[in-house]
Order: C-alpha cells, then sequence, then structure tokens
C-alpha cells in the first residue's frame, strides 16, 4: 500500500532509476478532462535532469506515454497510466554502490528493511521515482484549474543562507520559471544560482527551503481529524526524497507571538469573509478558510558529494566511499515542480471528497 | 474515512466536545496482550485538564472504561473500544459560539464545510477529540514496549523564546514528568512555568515546540516512496490541534549546511553499523536506520484569549468577541503524552506493516 | 482493518456478545440529516432476540443510544457513534464451550487464529454484532430514501423446501412485516411458520434464503473493476454470520440460458430506456442500468442444535456436546433487517462515490 | 480506487481493450521471490483468446513484460509493473458500437456512469481487463505454492446442464488441463466441448460454472467481521465478468439440510482436529479452519451473440443489433486461470495480515 497515495484520486507510482522505466497509474480520475501528453510533458520537462547547469547532468528526455484511460482526447474515468522509460542507465558508474552502503542515502535502510536491493542509483529510492508523482499531479493541477478555478504554485525562496521574501497573494508562475533556479526575486536569483555553481565546483551540494502557494481554494477543503488539509500536505511533502520539514503559515515561527498577536481577525467586507491577517496559512482546525493556504518545505544537501566519506560495505566492514560521475549539486529547482504536483494530488482528492459528503 | 488513522493498526476516534463522551475503538490489535484500565488512564491524566495551575481549569475526570476486546484480561484481538463520558459541559458558557465565529478557531471553517456545527465547546474541533488518541496510544506505547523494546517519549523543549536543549539519547520520562511543564531540564522548566503564568495573568496565550523521540526502534521500519516513517510522523503530527510545523533530525536547520558536514558517516562497531552523527534523525529514505529517531512539533498560542478581537458573526457581519470563563494560557504540557500517542500509533502501525511482507 | 465497511460512509462495528456492549461509528454522514434513536431502534426492534415465538428467546431491549456526531437533531457530519448495552449476558449458561469446540461454530478458527477467543456465547462471531450494522444501515436508509429516493427491501423467500415466489416491482415493506417470518406471501408464510416450529420442537434449525430488493437506484453507481454494485454487494452478505451463498438476477440459474435467451433487450419509452427482461437483476458491467436491483442470499440452518454432536475439546480429546438453554430454530426472520442494512451500506457508499467522481 | 484490489498485497490494474495496452501494478509483494516472466506467461496463455477452438478467436500473443520491481532475478519489496500490449485492435469491427448500446454489455452503463466510453470492444468492461488480474494472481499463486505450501486450483465443472462432480481433495491440475474446457473428468469434458461447439455454430453462447479449491490453507486465515475469508473470495468472483453467482460449501443446497444434518463434527486424530465432514467448504465464523476450501462461481452465457436484438442508440432510439465478427462461445474455459488468480490474491492478502496481527 506504501506506494499508493490518494482516496478518491489515487495515484500509484512503480519504477526503479535503472529498470525497464518509472510510471504512474491514476485511478478515480473525473470523466470528460481534455487530456494528452502535452498536458503533462511541461512539468516533466521541469523536473527532468540536465534541464540547466545547476542541475544533475544525467541525461533523460522523460518522455511520457499515456497507455490508458484516455479516448479520443478525453478521460474515460477509468485508470490513466503513464509510463517513461529510462534511458540514460549507466549502472556500471554505480559499481562501488553494490557493496558499499553511501552515507546518508536510502543504501543501508533498504537493505536492512527487504535483504535486498536495487543498488544501481539508489533503485526505487532515486529521484527518478518522482516522475510518476509530477505526471499525475499535472492532471491534478489541469482538474484543479479548470474545474475548481485553484492555481498551485511553488518556489525557492532559500538556498542555505541566501533568503527570499515571497507575497503569496501576487508571486506569479512566470516570475519562478524566469530563472533557471525557480526563485521569483530576479536579484536573489542570480546569488542563489552564483552559490549552487560554487558549491558545485567544490564537489559539494547544499539545501534549501521550497514555498508553496496554494490560491483560490474555496473554505471548505479538508477532513478532521486526522486528514485534515495540512496534514495531508504534510504527509505529502515529507514524503519527498531530502526532505526534512514542513510547516504551514506562521509555521516554527507561530512560537515567538502570544496569542494576541498571532490570531487572524475576521473582517466582512461586501458578504465575504476574510482574515486581515493570515497567520494560519489558509487553514483553521484542518479546513481551507478561504484565504491563501502557503507552507514550506526544507530540503537537505543532496546526499552525493564528490568527496571521500567513512562508511561500511555489505559486510559490515568500515571502509571510504567518493561519488563519482555525475553530481546534483542542489534539489531545489528541480523539487519545484515535485511540490507543485504533491500539492495538487493533495487538493483534487480533497475536493472531490468534500462533493461527496457535502456537495 | 477522516476519522480513522492507521492501516493495521487502525483507530476511529468519535465525539464532541459537550456531546455524550468521547472515545476510540482500535481495529487490528494483536492478541494476547494483558491490557486493562490501569493501562490506560496514567496517559488520560497526563493529558486531563485541570491538572496544574498552567493548564485549562475544566473539570473533566477522563475515566476510561474499555467496553469490548478483552476478555479475562487479555486483548482478543478483535476491536478494543474505549469510552470517557463527558462531564464539566457548561454549554451555557459558549452561549456567545453561537452566533459569533471566533478567531484562529475552527468555527468558521467547520461551518463552511458542513453547514452546521456543535458550537459548543469546539464540538469536533476540540482539544478533547484527542483522549480517544492518547487511549489507543497507550495500547500502542505498551505493545511497543513488551513485544518491540521500542521507547516513546516526548517533551516540551521551547516556549515562547525560551528554549532548552535535548538530549535524545538519554533524556528519562522521570526527567520530564518532574515538573508540570514536562521540560527535562529543571531550570529551564522553572522559566517556562513563570512565563506561562504571566502570560495567563495577561489573558493571553504563548505556544512552543514538542520534541518527540523514539528509541530502540530497529532498522527496516517504515514503508517508502509514500508511507515513509517521517511522511506518517508528519501527518500524525499536523493532525494535531494546533500544530503548525513538523521536522526531523536537522530539520529546518538542514539548510545551513552543506552535503559534506549534513551526511552521517556510517561506522560499524563489534558488527553493528550505526552513523558516527544524527542529522537524518533515525530515518534514511524513509525507513528506520537504527538510531533513535528524534522530531519536533511546532505548537502555536492557543486562539483563546480574554481580549476583545474583530470578528464576524454567522450573518457575516462585523463584530467583536472576548474568551470568557476557562482559559488555556499554554496547550504544550498537556500535548506531550498526545504527541506520545500519535507517535506510537505511527511505529506500532509501521512494526505490523514490516512484518506483513518482509517478516 | 477486518471491522470497517465502506470507503466514504465508513463503518466501524465493535463489541463481543457478553462483554460491555457492542456499537458502531460512522464516519462520513453527510451532515443536516434529522436524525435520533427514534430514527434507528425500530430495525433493532427488527433484529432483537425475542421479538416472536419463531426466533433466539435471548431478552434483549437492544436500546440504542446515539453518543456523538448529532446535535440539536441534526448530524454534523463528524462520526456517529451508537451504543447498545448487553443485558441478558448469562455466560454462565455457555460454561461448556469454555473447553469445547462448537461443531461449524467459529469457536475452533477464533482459536485457531487469535490463540484467545471470548468464550461465552461466541463473543465476537455472535450474531449481536450485527446490531452495529443495523443500527448504521437504519441511517444509510434514511439517506437513501431522503435523498436519493431509493427504497430498501428484503423478505424471506425460502425455508428449507418451501419457496414463495417474490415480484421485485410490487413488494412491499407492509407485506413482508405483515407476519413474523417475514415472508410477503401470507399462505407461504404460514407454511414457514409452522415448519420452523416444528423444526424447534425437534430442537434442530432449519436455513432459507432472503431476498434483497432495491429499487429506484439510478443508472450509474458501481465502480467497476473491483468495486462493482454486485461484487460489494456479494462481499456484504458473505460477510453475514451463517450465510453460504449470493446471487443477483438469474444468478445460478443463468447457466440454464443461452445468450439468446439471457440478454436483456433495451426499449426505449418516452426517451427513458429500460430492459424488457431484467435477467441482469439491475447491473451491468458491474453499474446499476436503473432497473430494479434483486438479489437472493442463503443461509444454513442455525449450527447451535439440541442434539449431542461428536466434537474435540480444548486439549483436542474427542469428546461429544449438546446444545442448552436458548436455541433459535431459524436464523432468517431476524436476516431480512441485517440483509437490508448491509445493501444500504453499500449503495449509500457508491451514491457518494459517485458523486465525487462524475457528480 | 475502484481499480484497486487487496491491502497488503494491493493490485492496481489499467488497461482498456483497444488502448495501448493493460496491466497490473503489484504493491507489497513481499522480496527475494525468485520471479521472471516465465513465472507469468504460463497462466496468460490458458487465459488468452485463441487457444482453442471453443474460444474466443481474436489474435493476441498477450506476451508479459516485467517493468519494474525486480532486479537480478529477485523480488525487490518494490511495486512490480507488467505490460501486455494490445495487438489485434480491430476497432473498425466495433463502428456499430460506437452508436449503439449491445444488450446485457456494459455499454449503456458506462455511459450513463461517466457520461463517455471507450465503446470499441469494451473498453474497460471489455474481459481484456482481467490480463492484470491473471499476471499479479501468477506472482500470488507462486508465492502461495513456495512459502505458504497453498495450491490454488480451478475447473469447470458446469457447462448449461452438463454437471460433473468434483473431488475437492483430490483433482489434480493435470486432470484439468488435460483437454481444452478445463473439466477433470474426460467423459464429461467430451460432451462439454461438443455442447460448445453446437453452440458456437448456432451463433449462441452458454454459461456454466467454475469450481475453485484452495488446498493446504491453514487454520486462522480470514479477518472477520467484514473481511471474511468468504466475503473476501465473493466480492473477488462478484468482481468478474460475466459472473452472477458465488457460493461456498453447501452453498445454495444449505437450505435444503437441517443443522443436524448440515453440521461439520470434529474429530481428533494423532492430534491434528478435522472435520468428518465439510459443508462448511473450509471455512468457519470467516476463518480457515485447515479443511480444503471449495466454492462455485456461476457465469452467465456470454451476452455478444451472431442474433439481432432489440436494443436502442446513443440518442435512446429504438433499434436492433447483430453481433459480427468475432464470437466467444463460452467464457468458462478461460474463465479458470482467472478465477485461480482471484482466489490467490485474496489468500495472500489474508496471509500476510495474519501474519502482522498474529504471527
Amino acid at each position: 500500500m506504501a506506494n499508493t497515495f490518494g482516496h478518491l484520486f489515487r495515484i500509484s507510482t512503480w519504477g526503479e532509476s535503472h529498470g525497464g522505466g518509472v510510471g504512474v497509474v491514476i485511478d478515480g480520475c473525473p470523466p470528460g478532462l481534455l487530456l494528452s501528453e502535452a498536458d503533462i510533458q511541461p512539468d516533466l520537462d521541469r523536473r527532468r535532469p540536465g534541464q540547466s547547469k545547476i542541475t544533475t547532468p544525467r541525461k533523460e528526455s522523460d518522455t511520457v506515454r499515456i497507455c490508458s484511460g484516455v479516448s479520443e482526447g478525453k478521460t474515460l474515468g477509468t485508470p490513466i497510466c503513464m509510463l517513461v522509460n529510462n534511458e540514460d542507465a549507466r549502472s556500471e558508474a554505480y559499481s562501488e554502490m553494490a557493496t558499499k552502503f553511501r552515507p546518508s542515502h536510502a543504501d543501508f535502510t533498504y537493505q536492512a528493511k527487504f535483504g535486498i536491493r536495487a543498488w544501481a542509483g539508489g533503485g526505487r529510492s532515486s529521484a527518478r521515482e518522482t516522475i510518476g508523482r509530477v505526471a499525475a499531479g499535472a492532471v491534478a493541477r489541469k482538474l484543479l484549474r479548470e474545474r475548481h478555478h485553484v492555481e498551485v504554485l511553488a518556489c525557492v525562496s532559500q538556498v542555505q543562507n541566501i533568503t527570499c521574501l515571497i507575497n503569496p497573494e501576487t508571486v506569479s508562475s512566470k516570475d519562478i520559471e524566469d530563472n533557471i533556479v525557480r526563485c521569483p526575486d530576479p536579484r536573489k536569483a542570480v546569488e542563489m544560482i552564483r552559490l549552487i555553481e560554487e558549491v558545485r565546483n567544490e564537489g559539494d551540494t547544499v539545501g534549501g527551503i521550497v514555498t508553496g502557494i496554494l490560491r483560490g481554494v474555496p473554505a471548505g477543503w479538508g477532513d478532521p481529524v486526522f486528514d485534515r488539509l495540512e496534514a495531508d500536505l504534510a504527509k505529502a511533502m515529507l514524503s519527498l526524497p531530502a526532505s526534512k520539514g514542513f510547516d504551514i503559515g506562521s509555521g516554527f515561527d507561530c512560537v515567538k507571538l502570544r496569542g494576541t498577536e498571532h490570531n487572524d481577525p475576521f473582517r466582512s467586507t461586501d458578504g465575504r469573509v476574510h482574515t486581515t491577517s493570515n497567520r494560519s496559512g489558509g487553514v483553521q482546525g484542518g479546513i481551507s478558510n478561504g484565504e491563501t493556504i502557503s507552507f514550506r518545505v526544507a530540503f537537505k544537501p543532496v546526499a552525493t558529494i564528490m568527496h571521500e566519506q567513512d562508511t561500511v560495505d555489505a559486510e559490515f566492514r568500515n571502509t571510504t566511499i567518493k561519488g563519482r560521475g555525475r553530481h546534483d549539486p542542489c534539489v531545489l529547482p528541480r523539487a519545484v515542480p515535485i511540490v507543485e504536483a504533491m500539492a495538487a494530488l493533495v487538493l483534487i482528492d480533497h475536493a472531490m471528497r468534500h462533493k461527496a459528503q457535502c456537495g
């Protein structure tokens, strides 16, 4: 069950980094949506390795094929299977990984759990697994946009110590896609790119924060007590490779304020209720309140570095390992479409759940 | 489905703050566990209102009754239903809430979602709902302790700007329970208690951070790609009232370090693999690695304050509201057993899942 | 998870025959439904032991209490917990069962599965467990009636060799409830009652068939490929104690006909499509087609008989056992409301699922 | 969620009869199982069209490819995706179906549910969809055989009025596969084949019964109250195209016997408990009792016939339709591996669930 996400708009992903390919099955997509590969490919291209000088150079076209669930250009309401072949699968580059566990990778834990692992390229724990998520997320985003007028965005708001203020009400997709690091502040973007290049040249890696923004979500989505909107977003984000934290609205900074400072007062204008501040982050009691939802996801520095590190081998003997060949200095630019995809998957599921119970 | 948590050790909670009571059904508990109310009540007492001068003064004995699933002192493997009656349910104290939405509470969003709400005391969105979680968590903790030698702890590590360093390897339940704020550092605890009392006297509230610690978890628990251990912990914690953020291991601080600084090297000692640092927080690739798991949960200041605030009424007219009667200055001390309960529920589910697939 | 049924209108039942009571939690009920115990009790009374001379004489008032999820007479959209206490729990009457396995009961298999069992009265395997189902089913039936104009009926159509023809289009609740065996043909009912009394006087038991009828279901409910409407009905019915078979429409008799005889031709009358025969039983390809749905459930003779039988004891030694005290000669009259409840639970779940995906 | 089956060994199927292919993803397969296409293909060949003169002549090689979840010949514990391309997809042969609803097919109900349908060849409602089930079932059967010593068999026991007695304790796979109708009684098989040929020559179709047999299932599998083993088997079987009924053990014939005749006495021989008759069909109270499990599935005559039939068109006007081209006179021989697959999927899921809770 661990490779399935969502209840009503349910996806199942599959595939290893160096196997026959990766993909996803969407079960529960509403019928009648115009859909073709052209709706999916742009998001995959934003996730693709080798898209810029600051990402991993692995060469993959990541061309998606829709195998089912669409007829004459429209979704049928039946499962949509989407496939991407693996092309640049040079397993030999990973031969050392067959016998040694890379520090802060999942090699050791997969071996401990399953007693076996696909050692080449991380197998299932590779970021390649997120292709299925992004493909399914593109369908969810289209549904949200066309049927619910909801906009899903993400952007890089911090790289190591370089931070950028985001205005969740005004930031646009164009601002974000305007530069290769996907930070909407062009001046900060230049600094971030410079830092990532510097880090890359040192064979090192760097982490940061992706901010997610969900605009136009009507009041009423989210299912307490366990499936609160923020709980499902948190799970979605912590299910991503390299993520270490999630917060929403005021987030971890909420601890600095007192109740008198933190509460969001309600005001009514022209018969529409809104809050005059948004420390809640668009969610109260687990349910959207009609304000813009904003959240943050912390990503650690990529574990593969071009330096020698202490580790153990498969026989539990002390040894060292050093990354070679490819090296991704920063996961953040490619994480942006993945965060958007996961947020969209959470939202569409809750939109359908809300209709089922309260529609 | 929103009031059900877990897959194999699955709980369903029910109850409003001012209805006939609150409770939980556990479905899937292994048979043969010695169990009585005496195993449950201590954790409920730690969650109970009125337990100290720094918590809400609502008077509830919160006495639990096991109604099913146990025979002759042992679990049967059948559903365990546990009930707690509501006693101090003075609805009249809440009459203003019938027509006005309290800022940063769930009144408005429940109304928006369901078109109806139990306005007294917050109904289902009340912290009283967590009684069922704590009762079920006590069973999970007993199973973890007796059958898996796993210890589940939580403590208060920050109240507003007063922080306390926690050593996850050594902190003990005794240290934590030694004072009413549940901070294991006695000097910091005194400061925290003083701050909470001060805030209470001002009719205000304050938030902070609860740190969770899971010791003795074997390598191999957690189910990527979606049900990573940290993803399920994140969902569990963000499903709690007033929580705004979750992180694990290095958490949000991971962004400050480079890969060379952040990675956890493996070493082998006497045939046992361990890491020489623990920035991963005991989890790599979504699976436990045998190290101590530590995570943080941010709780906002309680929304009910004794000050007049702007809000709207049920007819969407601008008005003001002021808390009266009871007032909980800080949710943190009572959140400790709730965090423990949720963590235990996540762990026992993964223990059972691991046995099913890889056992 | 085994004590949970349904996806969107999800119920969890709990309770043993001689424990603290039995009950159910409904998770996902739509808000705003007028609901009180008066909506539930009539169906429980139809399921109650001791209601007539041809059922078990156990004395239970089976009075239901709604503990949550309803405020000021209306459902809140939050979990509805309903409780019934056990009253006539004379465990001593079952003392022999503590050490001997009753033939064709679940004593042996529960012991084999769980290594422990609540021996008094069958514990969880008792028909008392169906109280929770009937209570939840009453809510589902009310929703179906008021919001979907769907009528759910069941009746006894066969007792051993006495059969009664049912016209699914015309049979009424009044016809069925007009006699204690719940057979809508009054002449056959007299014969059935006489047979059951005769069998009871011989200390024996007898089985038969309950026919279920669902009228007014719109075309489009049911979710292929796995959650076909007939598949979910089949699961629901085979989950009932003592049931041995399920069929729909032509059912097992379908094998006698050729395709030319079995197919249901479509005709259009006044713009409405209907079939001129209904061998499909209202379902084609797993989806309702707008015709009346009819199905059959076979119930075996009750296993408890007043005769000495071969069996083994807890130490696996050969011995004999003889029923004493209470004796239910025929489960069929009381199975009628249970079959209705399960059918209603399946339908309301599919109604909600249909709205979510295709609404 | 409707295209997902199972909880711990969970499959998701996808694909239409004339789209890009069909397939399945298995989520939860235990690691370390030797697995290659050679383990899957034989069952697919038994399901394949065109395998004999008494099945549909559609030409498909149905060659399976494993795309993920297996590395160096062993399962990884990660999702296993298996694909089969569609080859003989002559949509033009179905052009009449674009505008007319075939009687007793799913054309009308899919249109009613989804407002759209893949009309060529039945789309998702085609029997081609069962390819994914059979592929996944082959993996489940291998696990059952190698890790649990459980044997899963099915055979044709009735074609219209020709019946064959099956001895569930002794019937062998060899007996079944010895003839093209898959009836273990060679004399009856000849009669059945002759009948099917006769029916085929008349452009007609015929139904019958497939009997399933599960040997070696240990006492203790099955999860009351809702996920009884027979309930999950019933759902599995009624989810198959063209199935109309399911019964287990004495089944519908249970109504003819009294309790004194129907009960299965226990006896102990050499410390092993068994029953001296098996009217329970190997299941008591929803849990296996260690005896052979046997059940029956009724399949209606195939709906596509070479005769003119009344129907309506997409504008709801009365018209007629006549099958042309391909024509499958009897679904039974090909249903045998499908019934086996579904039974195996139910069993492996319960084996894993049993280990999780009671292992």
